[in-house]
């Protein structure tokens, strides 16, 4: 079982500062957030070329309910949490779900 | 390298009908795409309780950028995003990232 905290960042006003600051700052402190087994970053892309939903993604992998209840109320979480009004201008959109194998493999 | 094509599925106005076509009808469908190296799906849900963005949450993990184009061109893709329109009463957004880490293990 995986657990995959999702962050979706919306477009920022100034896409170049919010890349040196995600990079410089965000990454480091989002880092210590203690149980995590994973920490995915990327900026997003449509399947058709146009404008994505959201300028970029994160994911924060925890291997269960316990281990994520634990990190999500951790002090580094507070940090981490602190720190999203500092850069995401274009608004952060969080959800969880976990990462369920579905395929079929027939 | 990993990418991910999300599939986040607004809130249908039947749960249950769309639970039961998902698993039934449309897991079947999506797992036929060429080239997908694992796909897995859930519900989502929120960090604090509240209700979350999105209904549920479908991950398509491709390995490079040529087998996600050959996948979305292919006729298995072309049935499966046919068939969305049939369940998804609430809508679905979807866009790519690429899974890069960066967690810091220092």
């Amino acid at each position: 079982m995986t657990i995959r905290v999702a962050v979706c960042y919306g477009r920022p006003e100034d896409p170049a500062a919010f890349d040196d600051y995600y990079e410089r700052v965000h990454i480091p402190l989002a880092s210590k957030v203690p149980g995590l087994t994973g920490y995915t970053y990327s900026k997003a892309g449509s399947l058709d070329g146009s404008e994505p939903p959201y300028y970029s993604v994160a994911s924060l992998y925890f291997p269960d309910a316990e281990t994520l209840q634990a990190g999500l109320t951790s002090p580094e979480m507070g940090a981490a949490a602190a720190d999203v009004p500092n850069f995401a201008t274009g608004g952060a959109t969080l959800f969880t779900h976990e990462e369920v194998s579905v395929l079929d493999g027939s």
